[in-house]
């Protein structure tokens, strides 16, 4: 069960999430999340030093529950692009499940593009994640299910590249396309040509 | 030769460009722009209606030169997918000279999510790419140089998610991958995924 506490700063975050979203994060500011919440500034400031802490704290989330939708769903048997395709499907379903809160991924870009102190946190778990899909492609070598020759490292940048554009489309464009299944169809795409790509 | 109104008309662009990617859309003033372009207020409403008439001006121009970069460069004998592996070796061109200007990218994005009038704007352009793309795709299954079970309309969206996702990283992290040949690779895995796939 959450305590009190606990409540009151999920409270304040998903306040938070709607204020960023609906006007921005320069624009909204910490009345409006106070206001938006039913939380004093006391109690804000309790929870958080600054809108900038509650910002970083909010994208914590986010990046942890992508991790764990990601790289905790191994099941026996499966080999990597079959896990891979598996994550395709899975970033089409957290695309969707917070369709409501993708502006925030466009605030996180923005300030992450201005701000040290964003960057250095938005880019720290980017950088985990091109790695953690390095390692995935160079198991996908070591068990025989990728080419020797692809090279793991471009082929994450790549695999990283496609999510982050149709996450992107997906906030600006949302009814052009079925993005669930442009993602699975990309992955799948991709995955087709390490499995059998002659260079 | 620019005329001197031209002339005028440019430098409040390229102001609004630096004002734009330094401040961001909304903290940029028509007052900060006329300063940094070196021009009055009077020569600002001349040339345009309101700071956000400079903004879709700006990403008119924008969207233009890479239609232009991307639509008008084939070749005699060239086939589909070498046209298609061309225009990546062309984006990662444009991104590089158009570093400086790339928080702009951003900018619309951010916009276009928040504002009707620049959401039109920008979908419009962007809907032409998804079709221009999928009518090459079509092309290059009646010329015979891609499979005809291959879905033109989705290749299209991968292929331009791909552009997309290269492009904000780009903005957000150019140091972490060489993206011009990210983007080579990238398109080559997808071509060749096109080209050979079977379903």
């Amino acid at each position: 069960m959450q305590t009190r506490s606990e409540e009151t700063r999920n409270h304040i975050k998903t306040a938070g999430i709607d204020e960023f979203c609906l006007k921005g994060y320069d624009a909204a500011s910490v009345a409006d999340i106070c206001g938006h919440a039913g939380v004093s500034k006391g109690a804000f400031y309790h929870h958080f030093p600054s809108k900038q802490a509650l910002f970083l704290s909010i994208m914590q989330d986010w990046l942890e529950n992508l991790d764990i939708e990601l790289f905790t769903r191994r099941e026996e048997g499966e080999n990597i692009p079959q896990l891979i395709q598996k994550m395709g499907s899975t970033m089409g379903f957290v695309f969707q499940a917070a369709s409501g809160q993708l502006p925030m991924f466009m605030e996180f870009m923005v300030q992450a593009s201005r701000d040290k102190e964003v960057w250095d946190a938005v880019i720290a778990p980017y950088r985990l994640y091109q790695q953690k899909f390095t390692d995935l492609i160079n198991a996908g070598k070591e068990e025989g299910s990728i080419r020797q020759d692809v090279e793991a490292e471009e082929t994450a940048k790549v695999l990283i590249s496609l999510a982050v554009g149709i996450l992107l489309q997906g906030v600006v464009d949302p009814g052009a396309a079925d993005w669930e299944n442009v993602t699975k169809k990309g992955v799948q795409m991709i995955l087709d040509g390490v499995k059998r790509r002659i260079e």
